[in-house]
This record gives C-alpha cells, structure tokens and sequence, in this order.
C-alpha cells in the first residue's frame, strides 16, 4: 500500500477549507492545496458532485461537504479522540460552531446594507453570546488544553479557527469578552505545525 | 458490560429527531422516547448544553445535536457502510441533504405571508430541484437498492425521511418528479424494522 494521495479543490481563501488544511497541517500529511482562480466558476462548478467547494481527491475518488471532509481525514490521522464518545463530542462541537457560523454566513453575505447592519447586531448581541459563552465554559470545565482534555482532534483545530475568523471578519477584538475561549484558540495555534502552517499559509481577507 | 441506556429528548413532533428514531428502529434497539410537552421551555431549556433539542442520553451521559447523535448510534449499530470511506460518504450525503434542508427551514419558519411565498417559489423551482435531481443521480448510478449499494446506511435512513418530510410540509407530490428517488424512499420505507416503526410512530404535523 503506497502512500494516499490527496488533492484539496477550493477557493482561495480560508473560509471553508481552512480546517481541512488545519488537519492536514497538525498531521503533518502533504496534500495538493489547490485554488481555483479566474471566472470560470459558472461552468466549472458541474465538475463537482454538489455544485460547490470544497471538494477532496482521494487517490482519485471524490469526497464533498467540508465536514465531511474534515472527519474522514481527522479519523485517518488519529484526531478524533479515544472513544466513540469523544469522536461524537467532536462532532457536536464543531455542528455547534457551524450553527453559530451559519449566523454568520447571514450577515456577511447579506447585500441590502441596513439589513447587514440589522443582522451584525444579533450576532454580536445574541448568536455569538449565545454560543460563546457555552464553549467558554466548556473550555473552563477541561481537564486539560483542549475542549477534550490533554489531547488536542480535530474540533479543537476546527473551532479555534472558526472564532478567529469571525472575529477577523466581524469585529476584531470580538474574544477578548471570553478570555478562556480566546487562550485556547491561541494554545491551538500553537502547536507548532499548527503555527508553522500559519505562518506560511496564503493571506486572504476571509 | 450491561445494555447501554438510552433517552432521546426532543418535542412531540419529527423534526429533527426522526432520524435518529428511525435508526434505533431500523436496529431494534430499545431506548426511550421522550416527548417534551407543555409550556415550560423557556426554563427547561438552560438544562441541555446548546439550550436545543434533540439531546441524547447515554447511560446518563449527554450527546446533543441531531446529527452527531445519528452518527454515533449509526457507528454503534453499524449502519455506516464498511469503509471509512463508505463512511464518509454517508457524511457527505447526510449534509448534503442538512443543506437543503436549510432552505427549507427558512421557507417553513417565515412569518411575512408574502416573503413566505417568495421562499416557497426558489424553494420548489431552485433549491429543491439542485439537490433532488443530484440524488435521482446517485440512486440512479447505485448498484444496488440504496445509495451505497446493497446494504442500507443511516445516510439511507435519514435521506428517505427528509424528502418525504420535505414532501409532506411543503408539497405533498414534490417527489413524483424525482421516481428513483421517490422509489428509493419507499424501498428504505418499506424495510421491515422501519415500516413497524412508521405504522406505530405518533401521528404529528411535521
Ligand atoms: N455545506 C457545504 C457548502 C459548500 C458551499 O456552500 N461552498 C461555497 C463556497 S464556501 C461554494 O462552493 N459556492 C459556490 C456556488 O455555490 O456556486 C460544505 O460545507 O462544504
Ligand atoms: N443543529 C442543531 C439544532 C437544534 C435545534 O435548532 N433545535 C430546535 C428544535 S428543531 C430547538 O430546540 N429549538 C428551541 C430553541 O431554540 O429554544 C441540531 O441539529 O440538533
């Protein structure tokens, strides 16, 4: 059995496939990271099973749906905890930051300026509260670094990512209101693959 | 090692918890439905860990969000095909569906009568047809009865529910335009475990 060989098909930004490169960076496995540029997208776009990115290249075959992605490779390297259990806290976690993430979708891509602004002030008043406010005190109840304990899987990768980008593309500054949750996603980042990747990683504005 | 215990919380409807019933059912597992009533949800809430329902108890411990909690039980009862990668395509698909989903619940919870009907419209004439035509696909190009092949999956289960409920709340017929997938939904419809269990389930709205 040779080595997998992934190919990672998305824009080029972070958005969506940033905990997938996340995984792949704390693992230390090398993948294409592939991002499509120029207009093309319109007629590009029936290539891939559901119309959208990302999309993940296994030995050629073909894996959408970006979290789904996220557990397949998190599960082949190790990242998912030690038992069922925790491989189904993973799972609730990052589903959690995907609810509060689809707040964010809302906002972010809404056109009609008023409602954007209408929009900002229930999430930064009512949806980040609500589900900040909740993994802060998960993180204060580890026994550890992570939101597992000691070791850290692939939805302590995921949603430390995800609150710095909402904070990046919100209201920088955003976490200093939960301090612990804030450390921890600096603890994340500094893991040092994780930071190596960082690093040198493409800057994008999302 | 005793039987594990289970207690599934959620309203007395199917929602988001039906996914997870039909995979106890279609297991033969025992677990206990447990039907929140009355007007008390407001206070009640602060007791589950992301103020949601569907929250699974298992031997006392809590797992929550609906689709963790299938994949959890699915992987318990192997129901998740037998592949990690066959697995992942379950994941890919479920979500797939969760997106579509998604459309309609903005449709299903739109208070203004007129911005309701406008989300019905892309709702039956975009967003419907993208995901259902790419599922007529998949079934279509399967060897077998289900999306995977021969042997059901959660990914089964909860796919032939979320159309018919689709269906059922939005456009009782939608399906008629889909045949495989319309067959595909009754053939899941029709294992006998999941059949016993739709004849005695509570009648509810949606
Ligand atoms: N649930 C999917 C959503 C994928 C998605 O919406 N991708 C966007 C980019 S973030 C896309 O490809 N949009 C282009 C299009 O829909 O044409 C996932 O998480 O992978
Ligand atoms: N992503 C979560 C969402 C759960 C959710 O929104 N549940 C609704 C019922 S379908 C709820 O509990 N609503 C009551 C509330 O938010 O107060 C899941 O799939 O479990």
């Amino acid at each position: 059995m040779g080595e997998d060989k992934y190919k990672l098909i998305y824009f080029n930004v972070m958005a969506r496939a940033e905990p997938i490169r996340l995984i792949f960076a704390a693992a230390g496995v090398q993948y294409e990271d592939y991002r499509l540029e120029g207009d093309n997208w319109d007629t590009e776009k029936t290539n891939y099973p559901w119309g959208k990115l990302p999309v993940l290249e296994i030995n050629g075959e073909v894996l959408a749906e970006s979290t789904a992605i996220c557990r397949y490779l998190a599960s082949k390297f190790s990242l998912v905890g030690s038992t069922d259990l925790e491989a189904a806290k993973c799972d609730e976690y990052v589903d959690a930051i995907m609810d509060c993430r689809s707040h964010w979708r809302s906002y972010y891509w809404e056109s009609d300026a008023a409602k954007k602004e209408e929009l900002k002030n229930i999430l930064l008043n009512v949806q980040v509260p609500f589900y900040y406010s909740k993994f802060e005190k998960i993180v204060e109840a580890s026994k550890g670094d992570y939101l597992l304990g000691t070791n850290y899987t692939w939805a302590d990768l995921h949603i430390a990512h995800t609150v710095s980008f909402i904070d990046k593309t919100v209201k920088p500054g955003l976490l200093d209101d939960y301090p612990k949750l804030k450390k921890f996603s600096e603890t994340v980042f500094n893991i040092p693959k994780v930071k190596a990747w960082i690093e040198k990683r493409p800057k994008t504005e999302r």
